[in-house]
Order: structure tokens, then C-alpha cells, then sequence
């Protein structure tokens, strides 16, 4: 197989945040010519899916100021440095939706969008639900909701639910059909 | 419903790259505090799924300087200013895998990652392939290979392939089965 690494020349620190760092990185590219990237380092994500005892799913109603509206979305956040994925999983949905699980199935892990970002996002399923308060973030403003899967079906048919984490757990669970 | 939507005070502009565009917002939460949000302005992309007349997939292997790694994903690519995700998605499979398609079906259209980008994805499913010649993209470089369903379903399964968009073409288009 050919070599398709690229080489790191020179990586410029543009930005530190509080969630993002942004790199600008000059590579040497495959034919020898100079090149830059722009990479976002992200510390990592969660999403759950959470199944209640009929069948039907909890999700978070939420502003997202990167598109300037309201998303519905399974929940999910980010990992706390060092944090394990399963234990981040059980700390949102504790957070956002008040509840604990007793069954928990990771369905996938997937790097969101690895064309710019580094930002690695594991998906889980929780079923066996049961109240557990906890607070929620401090910057966080979210509405509960609870659809049926034939519901969120039709939504994502229609276009209402455009979040790819969201349509890829319901698929991945076997929960709504294919989009065919 | 409660009103969501944060008030935004303060846009600073702190990088404009090639690809990226980085604000930092401050911006009025829900409960009054003021905050910051991170977010990340993108193109847009696509991304299609290209299944021959025995229905295997063309994928393509490239190397993602954000992961500093090969990663092995369904064909895609940026959108150009102004363009119509479906010429984009036309152009994308000519420059990577050098093929056109008779039929075009768009699967779902997703906010990658909404957490902290603008970056939304077009996911098409190309049936009807035929041989069509195109210059790859000067900066891009990639290895076109062929696998059946069964073969891509047993990668996902053991994490060798860990693509969002084409874990979710697959799933979406019915070509894998769910991943319980």
C-alpha cells in the first residue's frame, strides 16, 4: 500500500478555548509540495440513547449557537479530561434527563467529522431507566421531551431532526428503518 | 415552550483559514449569566455512497491529518461557494473515484457536529455507475478500493472502520444491519 501519511512541518497555535484548540499545520503533502491543515482538537463526546419501558425515547430540545436554532437531539456531552466514556454517558443522562440506567450497550464509536476535527464520539444505548436527580450544567438550558420511534421517524423523514448523532443511534439500535 | 434561544452580545472573529472560520460569541444564557460559546463556521459537505451493479461499495482510504491517521470512509467532499449539494456530490464522485452515476437518491441531510460547528452533510446513494474521468483535487490524496456490505458490516463491527457519515450512509441506505 502507498504511504498516505502526511508529513508535519511547522504546526501553528492559533487558538486555546475552552472546549476547541485550533492548529494551523504545514505539511509536506504526497507529491512533495507544501500544504496547510486546519485542525480542531475537541476533547471527545457522548450520546445515549435512552429506551424507557414502552419503547419510547427521551431527548433534549437545546439551543445550538453554532446554527442559530433550537435542535432536538438524544443527549449527549462532552468528556471531562481523563474521563471514561461510560462513566461521561452516565453523568449526562443523569444531568440532562434526571435518570439512571441499569443496561448499557455501546452501539458505536465514530470521529464526527474528521475531515477538520479530532472530536471522537461513542454512542450508547440505556435501557432499564429510573429516576436519579443530579444537576444539570451550569450553561446548560434544556427542554425533556419523549417521543415514540415512529415519531422520530417520521421527523427525521421530514427533515425536523437533522442531528447526525441522533439519526445514527436510532439506526444503529435497530429503532427506526432504513431512509430508503 | 420556554424560549432557548441565546442572545448574542459579542461576536469576535479569531481566525479565517482556507477551510475554517473561528468565532468566539459572548452571549446572554437563558438564565440571565453571561457565557461564551466556541463555534466553528464550515462550507458544508457531502458525502455519497457508491454501490456497483453487484452491490459492492467504492470507499476511498486518505489520510486525516486531525486524527494523524488512514481512516477508510465513503467518497465526500466540500461544498464550493454557492454550490448545489448534488453538482458537489456529481463532482466529488468524478474527482475520487472516477465514476458517474444514473441514479441519485438523497439518504438524509445532517448537522455534523452541532455541539460547536455550522458544517451540514448531504449523504447521496449513486446507483448506476459508469466510468467518467476527472483531475483529482490538487491537495488530495486517495486510494479507491472496493468491498462488499458483508465485508464493510464485519469492519464496522471490529471498529476498523469508524466514519460517522459512512457508518450512517450504510445504515441509512439498508446495505448493513443494525449494529445489536
Amino acid at each position: 500500500m502507498k504511504e498516505l501519511r502526511e508529513e508535519t512541518i511547522k504546526v501553528e497555535r492559533i487558538f486555546t478555548g475552552k472546549i476547541l484548540t485550533l492548529d494551523v499545520e504545514t505539511v509536506k503533502l504526497l507529491d512533495g509540495q507544501i500544504g496547510t491543515r486546519e485542525v480542531i482538537h475537541h476533547p471527545g463526546a457522548v450520546a445515549i440513547l435512552p429506551v424507557d419501558s414502552t419503547g419510547e425515547i427521551f431527548m433534549v430540545r437545546q439551543y445550538r449557537k453554532a446554527l442559530e436554532q433550537v435542535l432536538l437531539e438524544i443527549p449527549a456531552g462532552k468528556l471531562e479530561p481523563g474521563e471514561d466514556p461510560l462513566e461521561c454517558a452516565k453523568r449526562e443522562l443523569a444531568e440532562e434527563i434526571g435518570k439512571k440506567a441499569e443496561k448499557w450497550t455501546l452501539l458505536v464509536s465514530v470521529w464526527s467529522a474528521p475531515g477538520f476535527a479530532d472530536e471522537k464520539l461513542y454512542i450508547y444505548l440505556a435501557e432499564g431507566l429510573s429516576e436519579c436527580f443530579m444537576a444539570p450544567d451550569e450553561d446548560e438550558f434544556l427542554q425533556v421531551e419523549k417521543y415514540s420511534v415512529e415519531k422520530l421517524q417520521s421527523l427525521i423523514r421530514s427533515g425536523e431532526v437533522q442531528d447526525t448523532k441522533t439519526v445514527l443511534a436510532l439506526l444503529a439500535a435497530g429503532k427506526i428503518s432504513p431512509l430508503v
